[in-house]
């Protein structure tokens, strides 16, 4: 099997290793991942995470399984319980559909191996695609917002919202960013603020609810999100708080763009109100969870009354009517491309190649 | 002097104590203050905070210390220490210029004690008056969304506007509550959250971010918020996000209170724009400061990277026209009521009294 590597997901000598994302930004740690069992808690705690990762890491697992020689019923068994890991993101789902196209296919073992490392590749090539689409949306010294984490982390390649950032950044624009921290599970605080430094970009965190502050005050040029699953008639869903930026992108007339690849897009799914959300626990609200601090060690902190009752949506969804532009491999698609259906018809191409 | 109580203010043989609201709901620890510098430091962590509590706790220390025998000219600097120890709600400013009219009476010390007692007293009855106009605007069964901290703790008497969230319930109107978190520093998920428990309340806490959608599922009927200062205009400064919730609230036609008492109105400032803004420090974004857990001690935690450049600005302005009603002791004021002059004109003759 072939050698692979991206920001958080590693294929060596046939073992796939996660780096821990929970311990982000204070320790590096990677993680081998041997069974289905290990990569659903994995999905599940966030440990791996981002629309497209969890779709590659999941294809990647089936490919080990492959090559140890588990038969076609075990693989299709595994694919349907990673299948099933979250239920938002629609990566997850098209990957795992085509992992069981190659499951179904001969020789068994090299279809499976091949497709999971063209999903790789293809996430790669698909993110490169994105980044130059988007980056050649910003002007010079442009004040970009974002929220969640879509970068390295959270893909194969160079990301989708954060890889257009990292792009216009390579291309010398003299951009700066605005970092959301995205309560309750802070990927913005710890994921892309530390993605940034890395990188070498200005950027100052922000406590979400301080976003529409920022542009009654001008002080934002242009925002970038990521997206979980797109309906046919561009309604998405992205992490909680996307919508409420939306909405105060409208208000101040700040364009607003969603940055994800075909991969990301549900042709089957008519619009925002079909798209399952999923609901985690109260006690992410109550507190935080992760590495804290200097020592670095995983926390369960809690600051609320232990009996809090909570709501905690895990994403929201932003209607299409609120977004300036649809940023695809294919290009940036505008409200009126995607009311032509340009949305789905790309995506059904995409999938047919 | 007499022995006063609050929910977070205490002055018992002439000693002022505090309930460290840093450490809440874990512990419910009282310290003395028996100094300037002891309440400055006090007000600038937050141990004591609502805009209406630090200006009663300054005045009750200047009480404590003309008690001690202080001269006027040591009250007089005490005063203007205590004044400018945070820059953004006005409470504290009107507060100690009543108390620096009565440091300039004779007899000295009668006349400060006499006038801290009736600052509390008046606080106590304003609040009672704000629950009582603000609870006739909420109709049976309503689902209220409040930010930051607005009850007893933020105040000498039941709060401002959850006073009003805690009398519709006394009221038997059977509302329930949506409470923003409210970071940074987690005022509605320690304080409120504590509060409505206390009170028997349901309520279910939220991070901010989440406040967009419940709106946009028509989860939301009403939105009652405090303020820290109240310009002439009826524009008002209250704790960060606040804005954000104005606009969200504007653009899904639910209907938005202010709810403050006439000191914090400051008719000398023209419109928001006028209104200083505290920054805070950068450790507030980067993770979280406060009583965490079982164990209940005081921790700085930190979850972003250690040099992460942060905006922390502490409050934001919502400007007037985003406002359904501002609800005083006098009683819930339109926009037309505010645009000719109502709330200035209510303003002063209340200081006239």
């Amino acid at each position: 099997m072939l050698e692979l590597q991206s920001m958080s997901m590693r294929l060596h000598q046939g073992v796939l290793y996660l780096l821990d994302q929970t311990l982000l930004p204070h320790q590096q740690h990677w993680f081998a991942v041997p069974d289905v069992a290990s990569l659903v808690e994995a999905i599940q705690r966030l440990q791996v995470r981002g629309a497209p990762a969890i779709g590659i890491a999941a294809s990647l697992l089936l490919a080990v399984l492959a090559s140890q020689g588990q038969s076609r019923q075990q693989l299709q068994h595994a694919a349907q319980t990673l299948r099933a890991a979250r239920p938002t993101a629609v990566n997850l789902m098209n990957n795992i559909d085509s992992m069981l196209g190659a499951i179904a296919e001969e020789p068994l073992h090299q279809r499976v191996v091949e497709t999971a490392m063209q999903l790789f590749l293809q996430d790669v090539a698909l993110c490169s695609q994105l980044a130059e689409h988007g980056a050649a949306l910003l002007q010079p010294g442009e004040r970009v917002l974002t929220h969640c984490n879509t970068g390295g982390l959270a893909t194969a390649g160079v990301g989708t919202a954060l890889g257009v950032i990292a792009k216009a950044h390579q291309q010398g624009k003299g951009i700066s960013v605005w970092v959301d921290e995205t309560r309750p599970l802070l990927q913005g605080g710890r994921l892309t603020a530390w993605e940034l430094s890395e990188l070498g970009i200005p950027y100052q965190l922000i406590c979400d609810n301080m976003a529409g502050m920022l542009m009654a005050q001008g002080r934002v040029d242009r925002i970038f999100v990521g997206a979980d699953r797109i309906a046919a008639n561009g309604d998405f869903a992205n992490k909680v708080g996307t919508y409420s930026l939306a909405v105060l992108a409208q208000y101040h007339q700040v364009p607003f763009y969603v940055v994800a690849p075909s991969t990301t897009v549900d042709p089957t799914c008519p619009d925002g109100a079909a798209i399952p959300i999923e609901q985690r626990h109260a006690d992410e609200v109550r507190g935080m969870q992760g590495a804290i601090g200097v020592d670095g060690s995983f926390q369960h902190s809690r600051w609320a009354p232990h009996d809090s009752a909570v709501y905690n949506p895990a994403f929201d969804v932003t209607p299409a009517g609120l977004v300036t532009g649809w940023v695809l491999e294919h290009g940036v698609f505008s409200q009126a491309d995607i009311a032509a259906g340009a949305l789905v018809r790309a995506c059904t191409e995409s999938r047919k190649r």
